[in-house]
């Protein structure tokens, strides 16, 4: 290949209707979920791609130009709008300007096409629609008038020609097992920790039944009757050869019985994501250093075609569980495009019929995934593409409005906030209009991103009123906090930890506010404690951000460390340390109900990230950031943040810290007892032994200083 | 078999989401067309079936029971919420009250279900959904509160298990050519009449290519730069067989040359929906009987998985083409479901995003279809279980309402109204109004079954508002007819002749209206007249509705005995006496772009049903009928016009009727010189020659009269 050839081959991929594989490949993966052999598809409704679209794009060529032609569908290639016989393998584009199209009908999967040529090649620079809208007179003319909108496609980046999206498969890896007991007709297997894939068989050989019972725990595999994923296969094999099972599962450890059938060892093909872990974290405390390890092996497990809530069941897209895994993955992989299939699996098509995973709760979150995205990586074309959809999801809400302006469940929501035994979800939930609220700031936000103005003045506007009615009808002035909520339009005066620890990320109090909430809510042991990792995530980050890092290292040593004391490889679904033994694995009233291995137990990666390490951007995409080290009671820590500009380094003891961003311009803020001093830089005082410092992409720091 | 499974067997059935069949082999029905080897599907948006379907039914059993279990797609079922292991394919119910249900994903195709026991088996009374909207608390406990929609299922009485639905094909038949010319590497066949169906080569030997030039007329055939329709094949076959051809086209005339290859003969696989033709007309006049055959085998051909418009192209189904087949079919073969699965693959899935086959005109025929509909089957369910896409759709109309409340072309609105040049479709046009009108008044009747009386009180005030202002604004006093349109909010004073035809038999106009509709428009040549049988259909509708059935009769042996002059075997898609030779073949600027085979041309079939033998429903479904036979000029007429309740036989002739009905109540009205009798019944008079009589069904009726 000529390096000319590397070039272009780099860029032809498989392109689509935006939108349309993360639907129909979420579809996919979603309907693999098992219940002791039965499938167990999602409850919500599930939409399709576009089954026939429009593709097109401009050329000028200098020179003609002859490009091969892949193609998932029945299709028809045009040069200037005149259809080219049968299905072409080959298009020959002449010198000049010409338009190249195609329309592609496929039911099965996304109509999809590859075009690798030197100038001429398929990239997200196609305009695709799946309604054309135009017609022609009796005499054959063409309307003038069209109204079509054409978006860019969509793409994954599949760069294989030969490897067509409907077949893309992740890549699987052989695991030994860390110890298997063989006896007849019996295997139990210990892969030494949680994992995910395909068990397979060594020289399986005759005629019979396998029964396979996968566990989490050992208690788990060894209960025949009421483990949560079995496999019973039947298999005739009178020659020896490896087997390995159809269906992908998670477990440790495999309770393995051969009926006729023998085989002389087990392993397993893991199955994964490839990812890179940009982001690292290190520090003086060995156990905080094995709960970032612990989490991030979480997330990886979880992080699959698209962010799933966990490996065991439910294996499907919930978009509160996933929303804390794009906080996580900025922190950690920073996978963009991640991020985005998951929101595009979320959303669907339209017409919206119920919330998302239909929670109430998982709409909102799904704005505030938007929110995020954008912070973190300043992608605004994603905006753009989709700031329709948002608004269509946008208007579902408002429709669903009460009386006063407010959301409450109606028949067919789920109101959700949290699994916490006796949490009232009746009447108008102060927790829900919070989110709605930051759910409109973010549509405002997209739709000045979108140049649509007028509807930025309309979000903000409603945005800025809901936030009023948040104050005046919630905020209990003798409670010093947000009660929970308002029945028969009456303000409870039940205080719970959500609305307010929200409240304080979400900047919406005062100072005394702040302070308020931190003594009366978030340090009060009246108020009903979290038991899931996934609102302990919101309840730290609350506690961070008001600057008690020292008190989140203890309970992260407390709650995550108690589950590593339990023997964890992986973060749990729910972790109650008031509970012992065998009852850690029950949920759902069935005794292995939990998860084991849960998206949302993995959330000190980002409190260790952002609040620790300190590294947030300021402006979209880390366009100008902070970085704000605080050891909260750890003698020294070192990581990295990956941003989409390259990485940030950070190193802080109690007397140094050093610095090193790829680019940009950041600030550093920290507090010291002595005067700082870094070479080649200037400190400004704040006053009170608080710093600032500026920093710059592409130089190192070292800066001297005391920690307070 | 025992009778007793007899009984049953013929119970079950395949079972779906309601509509999504018809979705489904839609677009695959659609996607057949070629032109000239090329792929050409819709221009407009497809949709797609519900991927994931809930079905379920509760049962009553005396004793225990097992049933058959066929599926399309990956399912799970369940007896009483609980599921059992893996993809059974038998169900053992026990005696009692048990819940039966399934869950099927299938993307490729419909998920469908086809369940065969004794009592336990699948038909449309299973319940149904796209989205259960169910979930649990943390102790595995499901809501209460749940807002699931259930509709029955979907069926087409498919009644093979072994037979699934994605692999539905209609019925072919081997057909012999009329006449073969066959040289050395040429055969030229005529099949004797138009026909449709699958090319196949007897003893077809060697390697090589062959080119297949059809034609719907000899010039098309012999014309391999300029026909339509072409295929080219490879074959690689040393020893000679039959060949089939994969794909089905429309023909009378083939022309085939063979490159490096032999055969012996042609023939073809005529493909064909089974219909039965009910209706029946046979006159005096062999020219009407013969316009009346060919007539009725046009709309056979284009009578297939739905009504289309052609079977040469564009075998798609356009909403205005399948509305007049409704018409006719109700005169012919009354089969019903092929009026709602063509309704529903219209009417597709929402979001709504433009008008149907992206025509104004044609949404509304939409609405027209379901009123036609009701009131010849008087099937209330069906209005039941879609009403809610009737609002949706109807709903997309009236956001389009411009400051006047009336219905504009908007970007991406093709307003097409007929094939004419010079048409004028600018600004307000008078006929589209009208047929909002009719569309309002539709989804009023409609509200009104669907036990929505609120709706039904605003879409009434709404029809009726519009009524007033399409005389207020359109009807002009000078020109004693409705104007064509206004422009700038000014009626222009052009009169065409849409408006003013179908205002007669929708009633609108007063005595006076109509007379000087027939004067001024129908009977003014300088109204510019109509050149397609689809609008010919109406304006002679209009005049029949006006009682000049003689001038109708003409007008048919004019128009339609002049296509059968040119030699046509089936009705043109559009005929114009002026041209001559092969310039009747030409449309769209291309020589021979005209289908020779279009559904629209059909007409004579209902005009001569219903306004000659004269039956009509009064109320719906033939609950009561008027039987008003009128001779126009001929000498005597027989047939037979179907019901929902069986057929009814009318004779007449100058002097005598014979009037037989299966049953129902009918009114016989007729004109009479002398006082008529018939033995057995009482003739009322209505005063200057006209008499009325009751009939009954199952009896037979012999009337003497003398025609005036």
């Amino acid at each position: 290949m000529t390096s000319s050839e590397a070039v272009f081959a780099q860029k032809a991929s498989w392109i689509w209707y935006p939108g349309d594989y993360e639907v129909w490949m979420s579809n996919r993966m979603q309907n693999r979920r098992t219940e002791r052999g039965s499938f167990l598809p999602p409850f919500w409704k599930l939409d399709s791609h576009y089954v026939l679209i429009d593709f097109h794009k401009d050329f000028v060529l200098d020179a003609p130009e002859t490009a091969n032609v892949y193609v998932e569908g029945q299709y028809n290639l045009k040069i200037d709008g005149k259809a080219l016989p049968g299905y072409p393998k080959k298009i020959e584009v002449p010198a000049g300007k010409h338009r190249v199209s195609l329309k592609i009908y496929n039911q099965a999967s996304v109509p999809a096409v590859f075009i690798e040529g030197k100038h001429v090649f398929t990239d997200t620079s196609w305009r695709v629609t799946y309604e054309d809208k135009e017609w022609i007179d009796a005499s054959g003319k063409t309307s003038d008038i069209s109204s079509t909108k054409y978006f860019p496609a969509g793409s994954w980046n599949f760069q294989d020609p030969k490897l067509a999206p409907s077949a893309f498969r992740l890549p699987v890896q052989e695991q030994k097992a860390a110890d298997v007991q063989k006896e007849d007709h019996h295997f139990f297997a210990d892969f030494g920790k949680e994992t995910f894939g395909y068990v397979k068989l060594h020289n399986l050989k005759g005629k019979g039944k396998i029964k396979i019972y996968y566990g989490e725990s050992k208690e788990e595999a060894l209960d025949t009757q009421k483990g949560e994923l079995a496999d019973e296969i039947e298999v005739n094999q009178p020659e020896a050869a490896d087997y390995t099972l159809e269906g992908s599962r998670a477990f440790r450890y495999v309770n393995i019985q051969f009926e006729g059938l023998s085989a002389n060892d087990v392993s397993m093909l893991y199955e994964y994501n490839p990812e890179t872990r940009r982001g690292s974290f290190k520090c003086s405390d060995e156990e905080i250093n094995k709960i970032y390890d612990v989490a991030a092996y979480t997330l990886q497990l979880n992080t699959r075609e698209f962010f799933i809530d966990g490996i065991k069941r439910d294996r499907w897209v919930w978009s509160g569980d996933a929303y804390q895994s794009y906080l996580m993955n900025y922190y950690l992989f920073f996978d963009s495009p991640e991020v985005t299939h998951t929101l595009l699996a979320l959303r669907g098509k339209d017409p919206v019929t119920s919330h998302i995973n239909t929670i109430m709760d998982y709409t909102f979150y799904w704005f505030l995934g938007i929110y995020d995205y954008y912070r973190y990586t300043g992608d605004q074309a994603f905006i753009k593409n989709h700031y329709e959809q948002m608004q269509t999801l946008m208007n579902f809400c408002l429709k669903r409005r009460d009386q006063d302006g407010l959301m409450e469940g109606l028949p067919g929501d789920w109101v959700f906030i949290d699994w916490a035994d006796g949490l009232s979800k009746q009447g108008q939930v102060s927790f829900e209009q919070l989110l709605l609220c930051r759910s409109l700031e973010t549509v405002a936000l997209c739709a000045k991103i979108a140049g649509e103005q007028a509807d930025a003045v309309t979000y903000d506007a409603q945005a800025s009123d809901l936030k009023k009615k948040l104050f005046s009808y919630y905020w209990n002035q003798d409670k010093h906090a947000f009660v929970h909520s308002r029945i028969n339009g009456k303000a409870t005066d039940n205080v719970t930890r959500y609305t307010n620890m929200f409240a304080v990320f979400f900047d919406y109090l005062n100072e005394q506010q702040r302070q308020d909430v931190k003594k009366y809510v978030l340090l009060n042991n009246q108020v009903p404690k979290i038991t899931t990792p996934y609102m302990r995530f919101y309840e730290l980050e609350a506690l961070c951000a008001l600057g008690d890092q020292a008190k989140v290292l203890k309970e992260m040593k407390d709650y995550w460390g108690g589950m590593l004391k339990l023997g964890a490889t992986s973060f749990w679904e729910e972790y109650n340390p008031a509970k012992s033994g065998a009852e850690h694995y029950a949920m759902y009233g069935r005794p292995f109900g939990k998860s084991l291995c849960h998206a949302w137990g993995a959330s000190p990666i980002y409190l260790l990230g952002k609040y620790y390490l300190g590294v947030k951007p300021e402006t979209a995409g880390y366009e100008t950031y902070r970085i704000e080290p605080v050891l909260g009671g750890l003698q020294w820590m070192e990581g990295t943040v990956p941003t989409p500009k390259g990485d940030i380094k950070v190193y802080c003891s109690k007397v140094e810290m050093k610095i090193s961003a790829a680019a940009g311009n950041g600030v550093l803020r920290f507090k010291s007892k002595s005067k700082p001093s870094c070479k080649g830089a200037i400190i400004k005082s704040l006053g009170n032994g608080k710093y600032e410092m500026a920093v710059s992409g592409g130089k190192d720091y070292q800066i001297k200083y005391s920690a307070i």
